[in-house]
């Protein structure tokens, strides 16, 4: 692979040199940016983290259309950013290429799978990155990386150019340094510009997330939700209260999960079960399972769990429709360190299904979800989330935006 | 091709038997259907109306999750259905392989892409079949055809395991002979039941599409407007009141094709590239102007059509959350003659920009429509087309059947 792919320097997150120059100047004018290699750009080859995906697949003939708004709006590319194999993991571990550097914790992931365009963002590279975001993918790398980290509404940014992995999931998310610079990118890539219309909202801390976190987490979190209702009314709710009934932390993991494994093997098995060799171990074992769990029948619960994840969704949205934003940790454990994971594989696993639990409240309702980088433990940064209605994208920008200045002169 | 592909009757729109069981017995017992060939049935290829695409594609490892649900209900799948090449076009007329008919009106196209999946209804072989609809290819054959036909708002049905196109408006869509039918299989697909609440609506007539109609379409739809004002209040609406501006006929079809081909060439532009030579002349002559336009820089004027587009979506979709149904011709025209589309390229042309004007109503504001098959002029069968708000196709399916019901009785 040596000879193909020039690393220009990976623990910084910049795997690949690919400059699209803007077309015009517009509102992104000086600021530089950088892809997830599972994005298009085109005349370049996009590697989806895994090498012979790159050697069976052609060059790209156009950019992403999220790319082509960005460059008509002013911004510079400077290239690709590495990314866990077919984006399939939350680590940020690829076993074929040097990882990125968790430059504000070195010795804990930065998380994945969109693990580079965090590094490239978190190490000053760039102003901005694209990611892509399927069960947490930018939320938990930007959590752990201490960045901004935006998830759209499903479908309200095109994927038309990105790779695929599951679609009812699958969306293009952001990463930046700072409240300003996401939200003028969020306004190129929704189309649209700013509500400034923050009034009549409430804040709902979401209780059954904060009470399943960590403990370093639930200890810095009393403070923050106390500045937080300085600025907007709060207030405590719970699934009970949302959905109808209590949920415990395991039941979205368990229903999200297969439902994704379910949406990659429809978009990607046949390519996979031709390539089996060509993943590493981990990556090869799990995807053994879910080929296993397919011929074994395993596609005939998907309506049930459509059933139960549809009408949680729809009891979600309804909440979220009355000016109602919730609020809770983007992840309930710190970033896990290096040594933990590579020495026992149960501690991801665990680690996977807690995470996925929270990930997948915005996942399976189809809302946007924005993490700021809020406090840091011991040095160790921790994210925290907001989610607004569907389609409301940019008045939750606006909502983050105001608290973290104030959340920034208080806690910093 | 043609010992690869059994062509079971391609006139009544099967071209591959591959006979799914249902998993278990369901709301959709006894019920059969047929799917478009370029949604996935496991260990079957999918030839997307292309024989080239066939050759260079694996067989399929899993059904499509839409397939697996409608399986979980209790249908019966018996094959797939013939589809214009990568489904890119409105007519149903795919030069490698016989035509399905139009049995309504076998002078006249059925329709396309989706043109298989309607004939196959219309034929009396399946009680439904499943299309896709990027920009009118479920709704246009249906109107054609004289069936029931449905959008889903962007998003809510899944789409993995079918080939993408133009993942911004791409979406899985329903045929059906009658309202019972398709309100059955839109409670499996959307994982969802009735709501049974079509109080507190209006139904809005668009006049800027009535006024554009053909002759004979404007002369059926007076007495159609006065029976459903006697059921729902009814009022006529114009543009100008829903987007605060008027728009000309062609305003949305020449924003959205270009759209369209932004992302189609985002999706298959490498693969439409190497192989110029696999296509007929007609769909080779357009992918090459494409190719040319993106060479030719055009991708730069992406964003302006986002901007234009975003903004017309988003007052369509504020008009329709308060209780607003539009209601108009699914298509302006009568079906086009065999005859006169083979002897003139230009009635194509004109045909796609007035046919789109109208589609791409629900295909840019990511709203549901059903077009249901009202009455026929002279033999031909016609449409009427309603949209409702995001996410209530449910509510829009309950409308729709209430007024079949009356309409039926009083037009027939």
């Amino acid at each position: 692979m040596s000879n193909k792919t020039k690393l220009i320097d990976p623990s910084h997150g910049l795997i690949r040199k690919c400059i699209k120059k803007p077309y015009a100047a517009g509102a992104l004018s000086d600021l530089s940016f950088a892809v997830k290699d599972n994005i298009d750009l085109a005349n370049c080859k996009t590697g989806n983290g895994n090498p012979c995906w790159e050697e069976t697949h052609t060059k790209a003939v156009a950019n992403a259309v999220c790319v082509d708004q960005l460059l008509t709006a002013g911004a510079n590319c400077i290239g690709k950013t590495q990314l866990d194999e077919l984006a399939c993991s939350l680590l940020g571990m690829n076993e074929f290429y040097k990882n990125p550097i968790n430059t504000k914790a070195p010795d804990r992931i930065t998380g994945g799978s969109s693990s580079g365009s965090a590094a490239v963002v978190a190490s000053g590279l760039v102003d901005f990155a694209l990611g892509t975001d399927t069960s947490g993918s930018v939320r938990v790398p930007a959590s752990n990386c201490g960045l901004w980290g935006y998830r759209p509404s499903h479908g309200l940014i095109s994927t038309a150019g990105v790779i695929p992995m599951a679609p009812s999931f699958d969306t293009v998310g952001v990463f930046a340094n700072n409240g300003q610079v996401l939200s003028k990118v969020l306004q190129v890539l929704l189309a649209s510009v700013n509500t400034n219309s923050t009034t009549n909202l409430t804040i709902n801390f979401l209780d059954d997330i904060f009470a399943n976190c960590d403990f370093p987490i639930q200890q810095i979190m009393a403070p923050v939700i106390n500045e937080i209702t300085k600025v907007y009314p709060g207030q405590h709710v719970t699934y009970g209260k949302i959905v109808g009934e209590p949920i415990d932390s395991s039941w979205l993991a368990e229903r999200a999960w297969p439902l994704i494994r379910s949406n990659l093997w429809s978009t990607h098995g046949s390519w996979i079960e031709e390539n089996m060799s060509a993943f590493s171990p981990n990556v090869a074992y799990t995807f053994e399972n879910i080929s296993k769990r397919v011929k074994g029948g395993s596609r005939a619960n998907i309506q049930g769990l459509l059933l139960e994840t549809s009408r949680f969704a729809r009891k979600v949205r309804h909440f979220l429709s009355n000016g109602n934003i919730l609020c809770f940790p983007t992840t309930v454990d710190l970033a896990p360190k290096h040594k933990d994971i590579l020495n026992d594989f149960f501690v991801s696993r665990e680690y996977y299904l807690r995470t996925m639990g929270v990930t997948a409240i915005s996942g399976v309702s189809r809302t946007p979800e924005i993490t700021i980088p809020l406090v840091e433990y011991d040095g160790v940064p921790i994210g925290l989330s907001f989610i607004g209605g569907y389609a409301d994208d940019l008045l939750l920008m606006d909502v983050c935006d105001s608290l973290k200045n104030i959340m920034g002169t208080e806690l910093d």
